[in-house]
């Protein structure tokens, strides 16, 4: 967990946690955060302690939501969502809100999360698995001309970048008019995205833009209001998007610091910026691995 | 939302929130987070940062539980569970986990929350209204003679404090052998408890303990394993309680922080104390509400 080089947004720290699960934040947002946390801009609290229906965190709210949708150019078609928790209650939202009880859905099983997001999708509808790496061992991308995808799907669900396996998608999946919806999490933000070609995409912050604890969706407005009757009402899209996320308290402190790294992002230059220093990151880092002599990295160059 | 008597734990700031949703926290408390955010303990990290599997978080982990079950004498008959979100997520997973499909579970509707508790149990079962005290109006608790339990109800549910209209419950319901379920969210660590006359009980976070994000569950061991076969895993009392509640990344900043709260209520004398700062505080603010001649309380003083 020790290195020498810094992540590009902790530059003057000397620890780097390459775990899974929570990941690195900038040292300017944490510092803002630190300086900020007894007195939210002059109102005399803390954010953590703020109404979440007050004018104050609402402008957050409507701050991030806004940040976020020119980060990523997200079109008018889909809307933006801030849900509880992680990446695996949507393992289950997903099913619950776009496949019918008898309906079914096709996974492209690459690893670790994409297993994980099956064996819960199976809870709630059949699922048909379209391709399979080898779970947690994948260490390439079934080349798409093997998939197995029906054109009657509900959806088509995959894992962008498998973190415990390290196989990550060069390329965004073709499923023809079948929605495709995608685990983000720990690709979000590292880079431009066209988001026109997926039904659902979901991030759990933890990785990419914040504390663990709340998750963002980014979901067609026509996929919205199609969840079933006796699902958790905190489950239905619907919910979220009606109440622009605030059915109920949220967690304000995540949304917060999401909003503070949405603004350190674009003030960075953007995802085209981060991109670009991923690139450099991970070339230094899998070139020492692979010249180094000391470590073995089995996965195919292509679709680290 | 200004008001110069300040909080027993803010004691040198002015501003206090009485809304509805997040509540103020002691100063002694932000200071500490304030100061460990960008390195806890030495780590070199921010705990926001670091892994919900390190020995660290998990030191941070064991302590909250424990310090949870010193402050309420919580007997080893009933579990501690960390989830997701606040009280509201638990209005469906009680009866998704309690009740059966075909079964039904009596509920006092005393105010706005049991009354929202009861339309999401609706939902996953069949609700019996034992009493109703008239939503968001209510001013006052109808008297256990009136109220209509059955004794084949797989609980009874009420809420210990109606923040909206403002009746709290003076006694606890004797409901026999039926598991009593209490949303206590706005009380909780108020004051001591007898836990082993609860089924479970459950609290958000925001009002006594910490950040928005996080529901502390208390239940009693055998009622864990009867939730129904296809609800999301994640609703599923069973598969917290075999995790030790880390069946995925939880909200570690939320719980951190919670930790952070449990140790600081032992420290000031635990709930005995709380409860003596409350009673001290709800007279001075009821004091001046009804002889100060401008505000209406109409919420009968026992129930307050």
């Amino acid at each position: 967990m020790k290195k020498s080089e810094a992540a590009p947004g902790a530059l003057t720290r000397s620890v780097i946690n390459f775990g899974a699960g929570p990941a690195m934040l900038p040292e300017a947002v944490l510092r803002r955060a630190q300086e900020e946390l007894l007195d939210w801009h002059g109102s005399g609290i803390s954010v953590i302690e703020m109404s979440h229906r007050s004018r104050e965190f609402l402008g957050i709210v409507e701050r991030s939501v806004a940040d976020l949708r020119a980060l990523l150019s997200i079109p008018d078609t889909h809307r933006i969502l801030f849900m509880p928790g992680g990446a695996t209650s949507q393992f289950a939202n997903v099913p619950l809100n776009l496949s019918a009880a008898d309906g079914h859905a096709d996974y492209l099983c690459t690893g670790h999360w994409s297993t994980k997001a099956a064996v819960e999708a199976r809870r709630h509808c059949t699922v048909h698995v379209a391709c399979d790496a080898g779970g947690d061992t994948a260490t390439g991308i079934p080349v798409p001309g093997t998939w197995t995808l029906t054109p009657d799907a509900d959806y088509v669900f995959y894992t962008a970048n498998e973190t415990i396996g390290g196989v990550e998608f060069p390329f965004v999946p073709d499923t023809g008019s079948v929605p495709l919806v995608c685990d983000m999490t720990s690709s979000f933000l590292s880079r431009p995205l066209d988001v026109s070609r997926y039904g659902l995409i979901f991030a759990g912050a933890q990785k990419n833009f914040g504390p663990s604890g709340i998750c963002v969706v980014v979901v067609r407005e026509d996929l919205i209001g199609r969840a079933r009757a006796h699902i958790p009402s905190l489950c239905d899209y619907r919910v979220y998007a009606d109440s622009d996320s605030l059915i109920n308290t949220p967690s304000t402190f995540s949304w917060y610091l999401a909003g503070l790294m949405f603004e350190w992002i674009r003030g960075q230059g953007g995802v085209e910026e981060m991109a670009r220093r991923a690139i450099e990151r991970s070339g230094r880092l899998y070139g020492a691995i692979d010249e180094g002599g000391w470590y073995r990295n089995p996965v195919a160059p292509a679709v680290r």
